[in-house]
């Protein structure tokens, strides 16, 4: 056949200044020689190749010559860093072949179960880049109806191996997490620096704000640099016994975030990914103690003491099969703890508590005590049953205090701006009364609308807790925002705050 | 607040000459001051506005002031053609929430069954591009684990109430439907003019080849115009009580094709979408009498005949249910019906036959000689039984041909070219013996590398059926491509063809 000779086309890639986000976009002009039949459609998926390197991409198409010439193919920014090949270099691209690991999520979808290999397939496959969004749909929502504990013991192991893997020379590594959804509820930042001032090694690695307005990473960024790679937090572990660090530099559990990416836009929340998140990252991260808080309330994620109890035991399951020590609190999650909202405004909590400020919330300070006290009973030399006295001794001498400091040093200065928001915004109340109710959904939204997390200083300032008496027109709360976000607060005006004319009427402590 | 009097920001669209396909795409500046914090991510959902229009819509951020200004919002070719404002028009832009629907598909993840409301939400969501690719990958998974026979029935009325829906004077509307899969087996192209001839009324709408080498439409385009609107297709019925026109300007079921996008790069393939996808398209086309070709063999979409029976009471039961006179009819699928496969090939097949041109492959004017019988015997002024010979004698007679030109007269001539291609490459038998199986999905593939359905003049020729005797060397079959193909086939050498020694080995007929 004459045809066989000819060379197979191959585009000079470059690069297009477009941001596609996590997913890899390539753009390609109509009048390419390698735009063939089968792949000629806006928004296919296709496979580039370079020698053995294989990237998957959705494929958009130009006739516009200036953004990509026929004998390119234009990289989106994600693209062009994840595929890390020079400008110029020549790739092939065809339509991509699904994983190979889908059909088992199309069996799964028909009702079989995954074996240990398939999940430890599609977890690579993931991690690789090589489902599209509605094929991490397509895995999530096959799992999300039923999950055997075999399938999840599997995932969380797949999950955790997929990327960094911590290991210390301490045989006692303790952590603690929380689920999330309460607005403050800083408490790492101050059971870090107790528990590491007591001499337990605590390497907490935190999360940025996703859907809320404030994550740990982003609160401690306000004290200390935390964009730290993992020779650095090893250096700052040695150093100080723990750290505050953000996750995102550390590649714990890259899959995870790879899930979450796709389970928030769906709304899919289920337990098992819950477990499968948090544990696959402690288990990566080298814990051997893990302390676990789950909020409960009316406006939390767990909603009932039932929902909070299954919860636990598939964390105790999954971490007994690990050998980790996991313990589950179940915490008021009725309200906001501490009294700000928004990066600034918690770090601000955060110091007056460890400062033994008069002014500092209560409510912080004692949950952050009982969550430290619960980690120290780890350590074998301690009096059992001791736990609280030494944490609360840790913080009212400035031991605390001063290891944070410590920690703070290791990890740098900032380098964000800590102004808080100059347009501010009173909400009062509407009658006389005792409040009853605090939305946390609600304020979580405030907050975000405001700017929190990326302008550091928007967020709320809360004047008033549950059971705390008002008059008509007092502050409960004040949001704090800049100029380019004031005008989105007008259409937030509900209260998040609900007043009783009884004192009676509060709901209950769950 | 001070806020709250400065105008909203509102971009102006512009078109950015990015055909994304059926995604919606928006590109925005990082400098654009509409880029609020909650939208700050490449890849997010946002929804545009403008008075009450209202689109949903990926988002890419790019620095190239040249690509789209920090005062503009970029609109991709499509998303420019759905939002139908002109350039210039101001817009707001904001976070997109989920669809309201999306909530009963959550519900449904986690066991429970749609309401026929949920079901109407749904599909009305769909069909205003409400739902992104990973929603719509969770409406369909949640349904493909298990769908009741009450969201079956919900579901086929919904998507045949969401786009045209064609009424017609006569009281009987025959139609008939292939579910695919099987190379050649243009038989709609023959059957529509003996029907029509006869006297019956078959407004037959067809697509256009997805993943085959050839659609109907894409064959009938190589004989006239198929790109009809609605009024002119009922013109085309009156003049000539049938017409063979492309689907996609009809808008019948605008749901399916959106359902499809995201069930063929998923491989999802269940039965209750087969019957949903066909039964909405036939409902709103108006029929009251279908006929259904079911194929069956190795390499057909359906593999046994217990299959095909399932499938075929779904059928019914639907069919039933909205008083359509549904008939399936199972037949021959271990092998292409007729010589060749892509438009020009497939469409030679089809006048030959209509011509009664001895060369005609006989297997194909058999099998639509079947098919027009059992239409034919709808009609009530015809004896009982007398459907095929009825049907034979209008074929024979020229009658079905001459009905065929009146059709392509009216509906206008071809716009494309039809060489056949004019690279060719023969494959031959490897050995003496029998054809004992043809490899249907092989044949798909391989005209798809040559080149169909794009290039219209690219296919396969084949030389020889089961059963038929070969010798070493002799040509099984002939590729036709273009130059710009050739280069591909070189790697998709391996036969199609099974060769046995004896005549008995023959895979049994279903």
């Amino acid at each position: 056949m004459n045809g066989t000779d000819l060379p197979r086309l191959q585009p000079k890639i470059r690069r297009v200044n477009l941001d596609t986000g996590r997913e890899n976009v390539v753009v390609i002009s109509r009048h390419s020689a390698a735009l063939r039949p089968e792949i000629f459609r806006g928004f296919s998926r296709v496979e580039l190749r370079r020698n053995a390197k294989i990237m998957l991409a959705t494929l958009i198409i130009t006739d516009d010559d200036s953004l990509v010439g026929p004998d390119d193919l234009g990289l989106s920014e994600p693209a062009f860093r994840r595929f890390a090949e020079p400008v110029g270099s020549a790739v092939t691209i065809a339509p991509a072949a699904s994983p190979a690991s889908l059909d088992a999520v199309r069996a799964k979808i028909m009702g079989q179960t995954f074996s240990a290999v398939d999940i430890s397939a599609i977890i690579d496959d993931l991690t690789h880049y090589r489902y599209s969004d509605m094929e991490i749909a397509a895995f999530l929502i096959s799992s999300a109806s039923f999950m055997t504990n075999g399938e999840l013991i599997a995932l969380v192991d797949s999950m955790a191996r997929a990327g960094t893997q911590l290991k210390w020379r301490n045989p006692i590594i303790v952590d603690k997490h929380c689920i999330g959804g309460i607005p403050g509820n800083r408490t790492s930042m101050i059971v870090v620096p107790i528990v590491a001032a007591h001499g337990l090694t605590i390497p907490k690695t935190s999360s940025r704000a996703i859907t809320s307005p404030a994550g740990t990473a982003d609160t401690m960024e306000m004290l200390a640099r935390v964009d730290v790679g993992v020779e650095e937090m090893k250096d700052i572990v040695a150093a100080c016994r723990g750290c505050l660090v953000w996750g995102g530099h550390v590649n714990l559990s890259p899959a995870d975030d790879i899930l979450i990416s796709v389970e928030r836009p769906l709304g899919l929340d289920t337990r098992e990914q819950m477990v499968a998140s948090i544990l696959s990252k402690k288990l990566a991260a080298g814990s051997t103690h893990l302390l676990i808080d789950l909020p409960v309330g009316p406006t939390a994620k767990l909603v009932n003491e039932m929902e909070a109890m299954r919860l636990r035991k598939l964390f105790e399951f999954v971490g007994d099969h690990y050998g980790i020590s996991v313990e589950v609190v179940v915490t008021d999650g009725r309200q906001p703890i501490g009294n700000g909202i928004g990066p600034v405004l918690e770090a601000q909590d955060v110091m007056a508590v460890l400062a033994n400020d008069p002014e500092a919330p209560a409510d912080l300070r004692e949950k952050s005590l009982r969550l430290a006290a619960h980690l120290l009973e780890y350590d074998p030399k301690l009096r059992g049953g001791s736990g609280y006295a030494r944490a609360r001794e840790l913080l009212d001498s400035g031991a605390a205090l001063k290891q944070m400091q410590k920690i703070i040093d290791a990890q740098g200065p900032p380098t964000c701006c800590t102004d808080l928001g100059n347009l501010t915004f009173d909400v009062t109340a509407s009658r006389d009364g005792f409040v009853s109710g605090i939305n946390c959904l609600q304020l979580n939204r405030l907050a975000r609308i405001a700017g929190a997390p990326i302008d550091k200083g928007a967020g709320i300032r809360l004047f008033k807790k549950i059971g705390d008496r008002v008059q008509q027109g007092e502050p409960l709360y004040r949001i704090h925002a800049f100029e380019r976000s004031g005008r989105d607060l007008a259409a937030a005006g509900t209260t998040a705050y609900t007043i009783d004319s009884e004192e009676s009427n509060l709901e209950a402590t769950p």
